[in-house]
């Protein structure tokens, strides 16, 4: 079974949760500069998410590149990753109109959390189906940031209580942490070990 | 005429569905867990959906996948099955918002019924159009899953108007049918049989 | 240039416009079979929409199979047809909640006039494209179809201010015009004809 | 890694931004001719912005198809181009709803300038990442458009505090240029610098 409808649907379903999320930048009926100002929490929120469905779509990207065939498995695995990518829009909106509040940061950072798993989860699925010696499994290499970020996310969730504005500062790390060209962090690392 | 666009538009449109249902989930205005406690009907119907929705595209996709050729009776059978499914995040919705009460779980097998006996449609006419002894004729068997299940959301309806939770029960297990890996359990009916 | 993203875009715009006219039918409150009874105007005026999109998007399907390249001028030209079909959501809700009445039933039949003659000047520009003797030129014939239909709609849109259920008459027809096979009716002209 | 994907899911974004921003037109309770008046700001914004994404569409396609490779830096910059048009349905509401009103205006001039910068950056990576030489880089040619919109665009933003209806006249006149045929007026510049 190829791949590329995999592909298609996937691209569809990213797109529409990447758009609609603006959809909760609701149009002031004020016309004065001022009347933006309580929208820019929200604005904030829509950034950090385009950015995470970005790096999302960016891996998704790499990892079907490195996929041979798609089996059910495969299947219903990405479908679970879409899942939980579905819900950003709304984990998004709450935590933005109620400007970071505890509760709804504390959300966004299980949905952040599941999407991570559920990435996780087809990764290996991906790779369980290729069979031992896959180019997935070599690609990924030690796979450092996979592991990394769901330990933060629990971090950000849990500080979130204590201290309001470490779960943003977490959340807004993780991101930077994928956009940082791989490359050279890796190399870095390398390094470091010899 | 190619199959290509067919699967790409079918694909946007089963995409775009999947992911407006979320929109049913209106984030609240409070800050509190407790305010996220009225929405778990929603979001439970939104499972529901969501799960149905990937059983159909993944089915379409395994369908169009033993379909030749594609005529006009093809793409008009599968815009029928397209327009069913768009029913779903109404249905979805108003079960969702109305805490599984009687017609709306009602009206959600309903439309549940309509998607099935639509793609049992568009499953008939890409056989007829193949001609006879067709790859997707031999491919989809007995068929049993899909003769079963539409006997199963009739009697998920009708049950409805007597035992409220019952509707409910029967569409989850129509949904667990579907997701159970196939050959496992067509393996073991067909020992049964022998 | 290819014409494969010109497809994939068009199937794109049209999914979401056939898709977000479903949003028009708002979830009702109450959980009776009476609180649906309101929105069955709403609902007809969807199906119809969903008609004649479908319509739209599978003569667009057959139209660019037989289009060669694609010029700066088809992409507009293509554009220009996507605009009016944009409107669709609003027309067929407009129409829809005010129970068919005078003006939205006008307005919804200047919508399908004003998508009539955008698609014939995409015809007409894919063919001048083409040069003379184009596949797509002898593909459309006589073309009685696409000159009938806008003469059909003013007829509609005249007609609403006299007799109210005339216009809706008149749009039915025209889709079921296009539903019905074409070759069986062109056939049956041609033997008029000899 | 090839281009069709960051072709598919731009198609996607774009298709979506250009779909949603007609939900801004919201249906009117009566069914009168004038209660359709007030809509017309509204529209009128919806055109240009249509216009705009189709112009932003029609570029992106042609770019990419003189595109050889995509690496991370271009889809990260094609990314950043997607964003800020995700920006149009918002900054066209707010405009449209308040009958082009000063901030409003000015707010929409720096959407467009933002997305005339990222679309020049997308430029610029791609070419980089071609090496020089580069087909896009000879394709482009001088980019006298591609200069002029920005310091267009600021026109319009500055004028928008003195002269209402200049930033407007700014903004459609961008477009007027970008909407006629490019070839008729590079040949008049090339034959004005002979």
């Amino acid at each position: 079974m190829g791949k590329g409808r995999l592909e298609a649907f996937s691209d569809g379903v990213i797109a529409i949760i990447i758009t609609i999320m603006v959809l909760e930048l609701k149009v002031p009926h004020e016309t004065s500069l001022e009347s933006l100002l309580p929208l820019l929490p929200v604005f904030l929120s829509y950034v950090l998410s385009f950015v995470y469905v970005g790096i999302y779509w960016n891996n998704h990207h790499h990892m079907l590149h490195a996929c041979g065939q798609v089996s059910g498995a495969v299947l219903w695995a990405n479908l679970h990753l879409l899942f939980w990518l579905s819900l950003m829009p709304f984990a998004t909106g709450w935590m933005g109109e109620n400007h970071f509040a505890l509760m709804p940061s504390a959300l966004y950072g299980v949905v952040l959390l599941m999407a991570a798993i559920a990435y996780w989860i087809l990764q290996q699925t991906i790779i369980a189906s290729a069979g031992p010696g896959s180019l997935l499994q070599s690609a990924i290499g030690s796979d450092w940031k996979g592991k990394l970020s769901p330990v933060l996310y629990v971090i950000g969730i849990v500080s979130s209580f204590w201290v309001p504005w470490m779960a943003q500062a977490v959340y807004v790390s993780v991101a930077l942490l994928w956009l940082v060209p791989d490359r050279r962090i890796e190399n870095a690392l390398r390094r470091d070990r010899v």
